[in-house]
C-alpha cells in the first residue's frame, strides 16, 4: 500500500466525477480511495454483471439493440484481456468498474457511455461482490465435501482402533479412533448447512437497484436475475445497495467452520508430540528446524489453527465497519473487500490443508494403546458393572469406584489389574465376572448406545453419513 | 462475583466427586469453579430433561418402574418449588444438576441415586443449555415478527411521504419514508431466517451420549429427543458433549440482527438530532437530563446501538473460548454460559425497545421535506431526463449535470429553480418540460422500478412482505 | 435482567428529569435504561467524590458552610449505611447517583438539593468510574505480585530440573523447569508495566467538566482532584466527559495479561495429561467427575484459558461501543459499565487462581526426565559439537547432524546411544569426546549465554528479578 | 495467494531443512507455509541483523575477522540489490531469511554457511520483526504530532468560535469550535504516550536466544543489542522467542487511537451533511458520484471511521493466535506478519488522512451559529442564573427551568425571546438581568472553569499543549 507508485496518477484530474471539481484528488486522497489494487480481483464478475445489464437494456428497449451488439462485443474482448492477463489495468481510474468502462470505451466508442445507464456504481459493485463470493462459496462446498470424504475413510479404516477419549485432557473412557474422527465429520456436515445457507443469502441480485432508490427506466430485474443465476431479486433498493449482512453471514459460517478445523488441527500437533505420539503425518506434511535437525514440524496444522483467528479477525472487522452505519451506501462499504478476499483466501487453504492431513495421517496403534496404559480407562465400566450387576444406585456404584481407583492407584495397577480380593476389600459382593468389563475392547464394545463407539455403532455412523454426502454432492453436479 | 460469600461452603467437601480427595477444594477453586450462580437459569430445563431421561430408563427397564414414579413426583414437586421462588439454592453443590440431584434426594431418597444412570454432566449440562436457548429463540422469533409488523405499519402509513435518501450520509435522491423503513424490513426477514436456522441447530438431542462414548445401557435416545421436542439425536457422542457451534451459531444470528438494529438504532438518534428534527420519539421514550433541562435524549437508540457492540463481544468470548480446544469437554465450555445468558437478555432488550421505538416515532413532513431543500435531490432526474428524452449516453448526460449542478451552486439555487436560459447555456437542447421531472413527486413516482421507491412499488413491497409474515407467523402458532 | 420485577416503577415518574414529560417513561424504557443493577457498585466512590465536590464548593464560596457540613454529614451516614448493607437501593430512582442524592435529601433536606451544583452526572459518573476502577487495579497489581513472587519460588526451587523444552510442541532442547517458569515470570513483568501505566491514565480528574462545557461557577478542580487522589486535572472539559480510552487501555492490559495467562494455564492442562505427567497439581485446585471416578481434571486452568476470551469479548465490545461516537457523552457509555465490571471479575479470579496453581504444582522429575528420552533433545549439541571441535560451518554441521538422526531414528535409539563407529560411518571426523556434548546436563550446562537455560544463568536471572520485583513492591507501599 | 504460481517451486526439494525428508513438501504445504510473500517486508532489518550478529561472532571469536569481513561485504551488497529492486527474491527459498542466505553464499561462498552460528531464525526472525516495527512507530510517532499541530492551529483559529456542545446528539450548551478541536488534541497526547510505550515494549533485543535455550557460544548479546539500537536485552531466553505481547500491545495502542480518530471522522461525515452545514471539506478530500453529479462525498473520514475496525481485527486475530498456545514459538505465530503489517499500513492511512482533513476544513460560521438557533442553548445558563442570582438549589432552579422550556417550545421560542412576563409566570422572582446570561457569547464566556470552554480558557489549553507538544518533537529530534 505504502509502497504503491501513484506519482503519475497524482495529477490526472479524476475521469468519472472530477467535472466539478476546481483540483484533483491530493495525493493521500488517491492512496486511501483506490481501490483498484484490490477490487481488480471481481474483474471477470464486473464483466459478466455488464454483460448481463446490457442485454436486458436492449430487451427492455432502453437502448439501441445495435448498441447491444457493440458492448457485448466490446466486453467479451475485455473478458479475453482479463483471461490472458493483458487487460491494460490504470491506477488512473480508481476502481476496477471504471477500468472495464473506460476499456471498453476504447474498444467500442461512443456506445460505451450508454452501458451505465439505469445503474449505479453502488448495485453494479454490490452485483459484482455477490456473484464473485458465490463462486467461492461453490468451490468451497465442494471443499468441504472432500474433508469430509478424507475423513469417511480414516474413520472407516480405524473404525475399531482404541485410543483414548479425554475430557478435560484427561482420561476418561476408551473410544475408537473411528469415532473421533467422526465426531469431526459432524461438524462438518453441520459447517456444509451453514455455508449452504450463507450461499443463498448472497445468491440475491442487488442489479437495478440504482444509486439507492430505483430507477426510471423500464428496467427488468428479473431477467438480469435469472441471466445471472440469483435465486431471486432483492425486494428493496435501499437496501440492496446499503447491506452487507450477506458478507457478515458468511463470515461467520467459514470463521465457525475454522474453529472446529482448529480443534483438530490442534489434536494433531497434540498427537504429533512424543508424548502421545499417537500419530504420524506424512514427510510432505511436516517441516523441519533450521537449529533443530530432529525436528518434524506440524506446521500445517499449526498454521491452520492460527488462521482460524485471522477468520474472526475478518468477522471482527466487518461487523465494526457496519455497526451503526446509517442508509444507504457509505464509503465505509468499501472496506468490506480486503478482509473478505484474504478471508476466502484463507478458508481455502485451510480446506486444503486440513483435507491433506486427514488423507495422509497414520495412526500409530501401539501409542494408541499405551495411552490407554495409564489413568483407569476402564472406571466407568467398573462403576457400570456395580449397577447392572450388583443393584448398586449410579451414585453408590460412582463411590465404589472411586475407592477402587484410590487404591489402584496407591498399588501402582490399573484396575483391572487389582485382585479379587481387593476389590472385595472395598465391596464384598464383587465377583470374577467384573474383570471380562474391564478390558479396552470390553469397554468399546459396551458402548451400543445411539451415537456411541461400539465398533457397530461406528459402523453405522459412517453408513448414515456417506449417504448425507452422496445427496449433497449430487446437489453440487447439479449446479 | 467477589461479593458472594462462601465461608460456609469453603469447608465442606465436595459431595459429588471428593470420595477420592484428601482435602476440600480450597477457597479459590470454589470461586473459579462455583457455576450455581448463573447455571441456576437452567433449573427448569434440568428438571425437564430429567423427567425425559427417567420416563425412558423406565420404558426401557433399565430402572424400575416405581423408581421412575418416585423420581417423576420428586421432580414435579422441585418444579413447583422453582416456579414458587422456594426451591432451596445451595452454595456447597456446585451446580444446578447437583442442587436438583440433591434436593430429589431429601424429597425421594434412594430412588434419586439411580436417576444419573446412563447420563453423565456432559450430555445433561448440553441438553439443558439446547432446551433453554431453545426457549429463548422461539421468543425471539415472535419478537421479531413484532418488530416487523411495527415496520409494515409505519411504512404503510407513510408510504409515500418523501424524505432525503442519502449515500454517504450527503443527500442523494428523495425516497419515501416507508421505503427507507422497509429497507429495515428485509433486513428483519433475513435475521428472522438465520435465527430460525440457527434454532435447527440447537435443536438436536445429546442426550445419551453420556460422558462421551455413550453408554452400556440399553437407553433409546429417540425416545428421550421426542420427549423433550427435538428435531433429531446428534450421531455422534463425542460430538454431542463436546461443541459448541451451536452456540456460535446461535450468537452470530443475533449479533448481525443486532447490527442491523444498530443501522436503524444510529439513524434514530441522527433524526432526533434538532437540525434533522425528522422524527419525534414520544416521551415515554425519550429522557432527560440533570442539568440540561430541554433535553429530549434518545437513550434508547443509544443504547440499542451499543449493545449490538455487547453481542459481538459474546461472539468474539465464544469463537476464543473454543479455538483449538481437543476433544471432548473441557471445563472452558463452562464459560459459554454467563456470555450466552448476557446476550440473549441484551438482544430481548434490543427487539422490545426498537419495537416500541418504531411503533411510537412520529415522522415529521415537514422537517422532512426542508431536508430535501438543500442538495440538488433531483440531480439524477435531470440527468436521466437529458438521456431519456435527448438521448444523451448516460455519462455524457452525467456531465452536463455537473456543469448545471455547479452553475445552481454559484447562484445560490436548486437546479429546478434555474431559468430555462441558464439550462440552455449549458446544454442548448434543454426544453421546458424538464421541470416537470424535477419536482421531488415526480422523482419519488418516476422510480418504478421493482424494488423502486415510487409510492405504488412501496405499496407492492408492505403487501408482500405481508403475505411472508402471515406465514412465518402461522409457522410460530402451529410450534 | 428479564426477571426483575419493576411492577412497582413504572407507574411512577421520573424523579429527576421528568418534570417536562407528559407521561412516565415505559416499562421497556425502565428495563433498558436503568442502570442501577449494575452501577450500585460505584456507592462508596459516589460518595467519596460528593465529599470531595461538596467539600471544595465550600472552600470556594459557591454554597454556604453550613450547607457543606448537612451534606458531609449526610454522605458519612450514607456510606455507613452502604458499609452496613443497610443502605435503601430504589429502583425508582434510575441509578446509583440519584439513590445517594434522593437519600441525602431524605437524611438532610434543602442542602441536599445544592450537592448537585456546579456538576453533571456526566462528570460524577466518569469521577466514580475512575476512582473505582483505581482501587481495582491497586488490587491487580499487587495480585500480579503475588504471582510473580509464586513463580520466583517454584523457579528457584527447580532451577537445574530439566525438562522437554519445545518449539512446534516437538522436541527442541532441554530446559530447566525454572528457566520455563522465568519465561512467565518476564511476560508477568511486562504486564505489570502495562497495568501501571493503565493506572496512570485511569488516574486523572474528570470532575468540574460538568455536562461537557464547564461550568460558570468559580470551582476549583485541582482541590478536588487532590482530594481525591488524581495525579493530574484532565485538560479539556468535552474529552473529560466524553472520553473512555482510559477503560479501553485498561481492558486492553488485563486482556494481553490474560492472554499470558492462558498460556501457562494451558501448559498446564497439558502437562497435567497422564502422556506428560510433568506436574501434579494438588487436590484442592483439582476436580473430579460424576461419571468417571478416576478424573483429576484442571478445572481452575481450563477455567483461566476460557476467562481470558471473556476478557478480549469486553475489549471487542467497548472498542466497539465508542468507535464512530460523535461527542461528548452518549448513553452508549452507559454500556461500559457492565462489561467492565465482569471483566475485573474475571481477571480477579484469574489472578487468584493461578497463583495458586503455581504455588501448590509439583513438578514430577522423573516424568519430565523421561520426557527427554525421546525425540533426540542434544540433536542441537551434536552440531554445535561439530562447529567448535571440527570447524564445520554451521549450516555443514546441521546437515550432518540430520543424517545421524535418521540413522538413530531407524536404529530406534537416541543419538547419544549410536556407536562411535555409526557415527563415523556419517562424519569419519568425530570422536568419542562428542558423547559428553550428549548428555542432558551437558546440554543444559552449556547454554551460558545471557538469558540462556544454564542453572548458573537462571539463577542470575531470578536474582535479578527479585530485584526488580522489590522495587515494585516497595513503590505499592507508597501508596 | 490462490493467484501465486507455484508450479516450478513445487518440484523443488527444501533446501533448508529437508536433508531428512523423503519427498518434497506438497504443493498444499508450499502455499500455506511459505512466508516469502510477505515477510519480503523485512529484507532491510534481516540484513541489519546479521550485519550486527556477524560483527559479535567476530568480536567473541566465534568465527574468524576474514569470515565476517566476507559476510559484512557480501550483506552490504544485499542491501544495495534490496534498496535498487535488483535483489533476486526466489519463492523457492520459503522465508525471507533463507533468500538472503541463500542469496549470501551465491555472492561469498563458503562463510556464509557461519553467519546462522549461535543463531536460530527464532530469535532472528523476533529481531527482524522488532527492528521493522520500531521504524514504523518511529514514523507514526511523528505523524501523531504532525496531526495534533493540525489541530492545535485550527483550535488557535477558531477558538472563540461557537457552536453547539451536544450529548446524546441533542443540544446540550454552546460549545467554541476550538475547544471542541481540542478534546481530540487530548486523546491525540493519550494515543502518543500509549505508541510511545509500546516502543519501548517492541525495543527489546531477542536476539542470542536462539531456538528457545540460548547458546554454547560465548556470544554477547549486549553487543548486538546495542549495535541495532535496542534499550534492552530480552532477560529470558524462551520469553524472547515465544512472546508476542510487544506485537498485542502496539496493535492496542494504534486501534485504541483509531477509535479516537474514528469519532473525529465520524464527526466530519456529520458535519459534512447539509443538514448541519458546519465544515466544507477542500476539493481534494471529497469525491464525486458515477450518478449522481452534486455529492461531494466526504470518502476519506468514512474510509478511516471504516479503518479503525481493521485495526480491532488485527487485534481480535493476534489476541486468538497467542490466546492458549504453549511455550514456545508455534509456527501458529508467522500469522502474526499479514495482520500486523497490514494493521500499520491501514495506521499510516488514517494518520495521513486525518491531519490532512483537520489542515483542510473550514467551519461555516453561518451554520454553526443556525445550529445553536434551536434547541434551548442557554437553558443551563438559565438554571445556573437562578441559583447564582436568587439563591435557588441546583435541583430546584433546574425544575424551575423545565417549565420555561417547556413555554418557549410551546410558543416556539428560544428562550431568550420569552417575554419577562412569562418567565415571572413560572418563578415571580426572575428580573431583566437574566437576558444577559442567555446570549451565546455570555454562555461561551462563562465557563471559567478549568478546561471549560471560556475562549481564555481554550487560549490556555493550546499554549500548554503546544508546550506538550515541542518537548515531544524534541525528543523525537534526538532519536
Amino acid at each position: 500500500m505504502g509502497e504503491t507508485n501513484q506519482s503519475a496518477s497524482q495529477k490526472q484530474r479524476n475521469e468519472m466525477w472530477g467535472g466539478r471539481f476546481a483540483e484533483g484528488p491530493s495525493a493521500i486522497m488517491r492512496a486511501i480511495n483506490n481501490s483498484l489494487s484490490f477490487d481488480k480481483r471481481l474483474a471477470i464478475e464486473d464483466v459478466e454483471g455488464s454483460l448481463a445489464h446490457a442485454a436486458m437494456l436492449g430487451e427492455c428497449g432502453i437502448i439501441a439493440k445495435e448498441d447491444v451488439q457493440a458492448i457485448t462485443k466490446g466486453l467479451k474482448a475485455i473478458e479475453q484481456e482479463l483471461m490472458a492477463g493483458t487487460f491494460p489495468f490504470r491506477e488512473d481510474y480508481e476502481d476496477i468498474h471504471m477500468n472495464i468502462e473506460k476499456r471498453l470505451q476504447e474498444l467500442i466508442g461512443e456506445p460505451a457511455l450508454r452501458l451505465h445507464t439505469a445503474r449505479s456504481r453502488n448495485d453494479q459493485a454490490a452485483t459484482d461482490t455477490r456473484l464473485w463470493l458465490r463462486k467461492q462459496i461453490d468451490g468451497q462446498l465442494g471443499a468441504l465435501l472432500a474433508y469430509e470424504k478424507a475423513l469417511l475413510a480414516q474413520a472407516d479404516r480405524h473404525f475399531d482402533l482404541p485410543m483414548p477419549g479425554y475430557t478435560h485432557l484427561q482420561m476418561a473412557q476408551p473410544v475408537s479412533f473411528g469415532h473421533h474422527l467422526m465426531a469431526y465429520q459432524a461438524m462438518g456436515e453441520r459447517d456444509y448447512q451453514r455455508l449452504a445457507a450463507a450461499r443463498s443469502t448472497v445468491n440475491q441480485s442487488p442489479l437495478g437497484a440504482a444509486a439507492l432508490a430505483g430507477t426510471p427506466y423500464p428496467i427488468n430485474r428479473e431477467h438480469t436475475a435469472k441471466a445471472l443465476g440469483f435465486e431471486r431479486v432483492l425486494a428493496n433498493s435501499m437496501d440492496a445497495v446499503g447491506s452487507r449482512d450477506f458478507i457478515l453471514e458468511y463470515l461467520c459460517a467459514i470463521a465457525i467452520s475454522a474453529v472446529n478445523f482448529s480443534r483438530l488441527a490442534d489434536e494433531i500437533v497434540l498427537w504429533s508430540n512424543d508424548r502421545f505420539g499417537f500419530i504420524r503425518l506424512p514427510d510432505n506434511l511436516s517441516t523441519g528446524s533450521s537449529i533443530m535437525p530432529q525436528k518434524r514440524n506440524p506446521d500445517a496444522a499449526e498454521l491452520v489453527r492460527a488462521k482460524a483467528a485471522r477468520l474472526w479477525g475478518a468477522v471482527q472487522t466487518m461487523a465494526m465497519v457496519t455497526k451503526a452505519l446509517p442508509l444507504t451506501y457509505s464509503k465505509d462499504l468499501q472496506e468490506d473487500k480486503e478482509s473478505l478476499f484474504e478471508a476466502v483466501d484463507q478458508f481455502n487453504l485451510i480446506l486444503a490443508a486440513m483435507t491433506a492431513m486427514v488423507e495422509g495421517l497414520i495412526p500409530n496403534k501401539d501409542r494408541l494403546r499405551a495411552g490407554l496404559s495409564q489413568g483407569f480407562p476402564t472406571a466407568t465400566d467398573l462403576a457400570d458393572w456395580l449397577v447392572r450387576n450388583l443393584g448398586k444406585p449410579f451414585r453408590e456404584a460412582h463411590h465404589i469406584t472411586g475407592s477402587l481407583v484410590k487404591l489402584a492407584e496407591q498399588k501402582g495397577l490399573d484396575i483391572s489389574e487389582l485382585s479379587l480380593a481387593d476389590m472385595q476389600s472395598i465391596e464384598p459382593l464383587i465377583n470374577a465376572s467384573v474383570f471380562q468389563a474391564l478390558t479396552i475392547e470390553a469397554s468399546l464394545n459396551a458402548r451400543q448406545s445411539q451415537g456411541g463407539t461400539a465398533p457397530a455403532r461406528v459402523k453405522e455412523a459412517i453408513a448414515a453419513a456417506r449417504i448425507s454426502w452422496q445427496a449433497r454432492q449430487d446437489l453440487r453436479k447439479e449446479l
